[in-house]
Formats: C-alpha cells, sequence, structure tokens
C-alpha cells in the first residue's frame, strides 16, 4: 500500500545506473523528508544540466558553450583520444597534461556491430591534419576493443608523420601483485624499465 | 576543469544518503546523456512526491490524502508502532497483517535530548483510547533506543488493559550463526521454543 506519487519518485530513481529498489527508496524518502528548497534545486540542477549542457563541436566532450573550455585555452597540438565525455574527467586528474581531447563516442566493436565508420574516427583525421596535431595518445580503455581501436588508428595516423602513443599498461599503484591478473602482468613484465 | 552546471547536478546528487562524489558523477552523466522526457520526468516526480505527500493526520504516515490509505481501509483495533515513516513499508511486507500503523517519529534518546514527550506518544495514547484499541505491537529497532522506547510505551499501555507485544528477536533467517553476534544469541536463546 505505497502512494503512487512515492512509487513514481522510487521508479525514477531506479533508472539511475547501478541503484536497485532499496537505494531508490531511500532517495526518495530524503527528497520528501527534505525541505521545499533542496526539491526545487534539485529540479532547476537537472533541467539546467539537460537543457545547457551540449557536447562541444570539437572535442565531443560536455560543455554549456560551442566550444569546452578545455579547448579554446589548451595546447591544440596534442590529442588525448578517449571513449566517452566522462573519461575526460578521469584523465583530468592527470594535472600537467596541457592537451586537448578527442571523444570517439564508442570503440571498434564487431560483436556489437560498430566499425571504424561509427565512430568519430574521420573527425580525428580532420583535426589532426587542421591543427598540425604533434602527437596523439590513445587513451582508449585497456581491454580488447580499447586496444583494438587504438591499434587501428595507429596504423591511419601513422603514415601521417604523426606521434601516436598509448598509455602505459601494467600493475597499478597501491594495487597487490597477488591480485593482478595474468594479462596485466605479463604487459607489465614486456614493458619493464630499467631503474 | 569540469563545466558548473555539471558540477552542480553532481553536488545535488551527493545530497542523497550515502552517494559519494563517484556515483554522484555516474547519475549525473546519466541524465546528460538520457531523453529530455526523462529528466522532464524525474522533476516532475521530485516536485510532485514533494509538494503533494505530507503526513496522515492518523499515524503520520506519508500519503497525499488527509488520511493514508491504511488508515482508512484496515482494522483500527490493532496498532504496529514504528520509529519511522519508511518502517511502514518494511513492515507491509508481512502480508497479512492487517492492523494500523503509529509513527513515533524518533525514539526516547537521552544522548540526543529527546524524552518522551518529543515523540508520539501523546497521540498513540490518544488513538489508543479513542479506537478501543486491543493490540500495539511495538516494532521500533532492536537497538538500545528502541527497547527502551518499547518498553516506556508498555508500561504505559498496561495499566489500561491494552496487550502490549514486541516483534520477536532472535536470528534472522538465511543469516549464519557464525555471524550473529553474542546479543542476538543470547536473545534467541532466551525466547527458544520447542519444536
Amino acid at each position: 500500500m505505497q502512494e503512487e506519487k512515492i512509487e513514481r519518485l522510487i521508479e525514477m530513481f531506479r533508472t539511475l545506473p547501478g541503484v536497485g529498489y532499496k537505494n531508490a527508496q531511500r532517495y526518495a524518502f530524503s527528497i520528501i523528508e527534505g525541505s521545499e528548497k533542496r526539491a526545487k534545486d534539485f529540479c532547476e540542477a537537472i533541467t539546467e544540466a539537460k537543457s545547457k549542457i551540449g557536447f562541444c563541436k570539437e572535442c565531443g566532450n560536455f560543455t554549456d558553450k560551442e566550444i569546452c573550455t578545455i579547448c579554446s585555452k589548451r595546447n591544440r597540438k596534442i590529442i588525448c583520444v578517449v571513449k566517452e565525455p566522462k573519461d575526460i574527467i578521469s584523465m583530468e586528474k592527470v594535472k600537467n597534461y596541457d592537451g586537448v581531447y578527442h571523444v570517439l563516442f564508442g570503440t571498434i566493436s564487431p560483436l556489437n556491430n560498430k566499425g571504424p565508420d561509427d565512430i568519430k574516427i574521420r573527425e580525428l583525421l580532420a583535426r589532426v591534419s587542421k591543427d598540425n596535431v604533434e602527437e596523439v595518445i590513445m587513451a582508449t580503455n585497456p581491454d580488447v576493443e580499447g586496444d583494438a581501436t587504438a591499434m587501428y588508428i595507429a596504423k591511419i595516423l601513422k603514415p601521417l608523420g604523426v606521434k601516436v602513443t598509448r598509455l602505459a599498461q601494467g600493475v597499478a599503484m597501491g594495487s597487490d601483485l597477488e591480485y593482478a591478473d595474468e594479462v596485466t602482468l605479463s604487459r607489465a613484465m614486456e614493458a619493464r624499465r630499467t631503474i
């Protein structure tokens, strides 16, 4: 005998990624028990984000302008290529990176019927020649599809004389060798460096 | 270099219980990447729930009417006393309970400066005499404050000839004895039954 309006709010919260019924219920009650102002702020934040945020015409990052803050301020000679806009936020933790980004909006994935033409490779090539890019850093995920996409793009770009690099793969800082999988370990071994 | 509007939405999601930055970010991106309609529905659900949902005049449950669905349809001779409105939803999983509820909006808690007059005990007494209640089931949490509150209310109600019961305490179904704490185990021992 749940009231219909509460049920509806719970259902909305359930549409968020990784939120089950119990958590959705907690969120809904937190809204109902919270202040009027907070509910209003919440709505405004959702509406504003949804209506004002679009994709950067240059790189595909989220932005509320035509060209995002990163593209308009930083060094366009280095492009870091990522799969999704949210990967840019992860990469931005690397504080001393001063280049720009390019969002592919996917990776090459034959299993999901996604070929090179279904992701923004053509746009990347256009930028590379337009801005005289010196280095393209492939920061797609370290999985089969991310690797394949990186390889594919590298093969196209190399004849153009552009340096193509890939994020190093190896054991993560603070992790435990005991839990590292064999692929990670063998890549770390291959890429070992003299100290 | 996060856009301000995204940051604001993330901050709003962080006000939900148990949501850290990473999850708030996932939720925010899910809204931004989702459809216009979903963002609109989300807002509507929040506004509707906040503006239309209040507390039942009788029992304190959430409702969009004056008297909640439970109070208006079920047996008022049995009252199940809970701490918060959301506990009613948990208790409603007991499918064959046909009585009504009473929300205390807190428990007696000297540490938090909450005495018997700060929670809805007076209202409970009024209902007990008005509706000729036969049984009051104390379903406050099985912790020190919940127990103390149950005891206190039982002491007041017994002289009025009302049967006061408490939810049984013991080991939970499907749990493992290995992980049961000693208080739970000793209560389960005390309350053991012939089979």
